[in-house]
């Protein structure tokens, strides 16, 4: 996959993509990730790329022209035929986990970074495809949400991920929140592990996990359970937790 | 106020936080950002930052001690009265704008960043505050979360935007979606600036643009209606918009 952030800010993008599994993901060739400055594609003595907006107010906005002519020649740099033009935008569609699936089924992202008061309404209306929120949050730049994107979507890329880097167990895979995690040492602080992880019967201990998802998800994010297809094993394990809760 | 970031990968922060409004925050005194590697908590030869988890599994869990000590290495360093430490993490509480806010009402902010499968759970249980996770999506560690809330709580400090920068009228700053903003030149492309901002009437472009917010928001992000205060002016504006809507 090749990735394209048009952004004023390039220089931004070199700690976060140059570790971890970006850069793995890069250096086996699996995605290529190019940064291009719309100041590039200024005509002007000053390279000019931003201007009061009209109607007044404060702050400057992105002009249109630059960052067109910036896409455009990122477009038709690639020969790819299933390219998605992306802008990231406060008040686009909120970006989760289905998304990033859909997104890693592109072989050309294109993600338009505003900065300053936005940028100039027509790049929405006649120039990307859609418009993606990373949350419901203000942040001075896209430059953050199109690294956190690139991010959840490299993961999805089959080949980016090891076999060892148990993304099936990550939280939102299944719809529900992870279960907590423990390693050495045993007893720390006089905090210890829960004695089933110590058990060795794995049976009981995949159980134990299953459950504990659940009642993560229950107690923290109600909200995720409707969206969730459960098994007749995790009805039996919620009758458990609500008759526990009673209990106790 | 005093960012720490406990991180195994400092040099990830350099870019986004050496540039645009981070960076005149650090340079006015207004903010300082620290992060601290845990892997410098660790006694042993090789420096060993995670283990297996119990109970089996793929992945690596982050252990706990260094971890602890790198939390207490900096809430130590610092005499602030109010402090907060913060996990990111999926399963944490999902982050907004009011969430920014009150976090701007610290005045030491500790970011502890899992990586690989997480974090020992025990980190959670006894060591932080509150987990906080900025999206539905499941990224490769906390590293960008924790840029990205560093980002939205910088914004909310007093001083750190300037007067220009339009704070205001951003996105869910009133609850609702921001109006399209639009800049020279008047026509591109064929794509032509709406009449009414060249008009020079400043009352009727304050209500254009009002009237544009709520039907953004009442078109794309109809959830956040319900968060929001209107004023009588906005419920005029709302029927005006369903009677447009229905004779369209």
């Amino acid at each position: 996959m090749r990735i394209d952030i048009i952004s004023l800010f390039p220089e931004m993008f070199t700690g976060p993509l140059g570790h971890s599994i970006l850069k793995r993901a890069q250096s086996r060739g699996l995605i290529s990730v190019q940064v291009t400055n719309p100041r590039d594609f200024t005509y002007d003595k000053h390279h000019i790329v931003d201007d009061c907006p009209f109607g007044g107010g404060s702050g400057m906005v992105m002009k249109p022209d630059p960052i067109f002519r910036a896409v455009e020649s990122v477009v038709s740099a690639s020969s790819a035929s299933r390219k998605r033009i992306i802008l990231m935008c406060p008040s686009g569609q909120v970006f989760d986990q289905a998304k990033a699936r859909e997104l890693a089924g592109y072989e050309q992202l294109i993600f338009v970074c505003g900065h300053y008061e936005g940028i100039d309404a027509r790049i929405r209306e006649h120039v990307v495809h859609e418009a993606i929120s990373i949350g419901d949050y203000v942040l001075t730049g896209g430059e953050l949400p199109a690294m956190v994107i690139t991010d959840a979507v490299a993961r999805m890329i089959p080949g980016v991920l090891g076999a060892d880097d148990g993304a099936q167990q990550d939280s939102f895979y299944n719809g529900l929140l992870e279960y907590p995690q423990y390693t050495r040492p045993r007893e720390f602080n006089g905090w210890e592990v829960p004695e089933i992880l110590l058990s060795g019967d794995h049976a009981k201990i995949e159980k134990w996990r299953q459950k504990e998802s659940l009642k993560a998800t229950l107690e923290r994010r109600p909200d995720l359970m409707d969206k969730v297809e459960l098994s007749s094993q995790d009805y039996k394990l919620l009758e458990e937790i609500k008759s526990e809760q009673a209990g106790g």
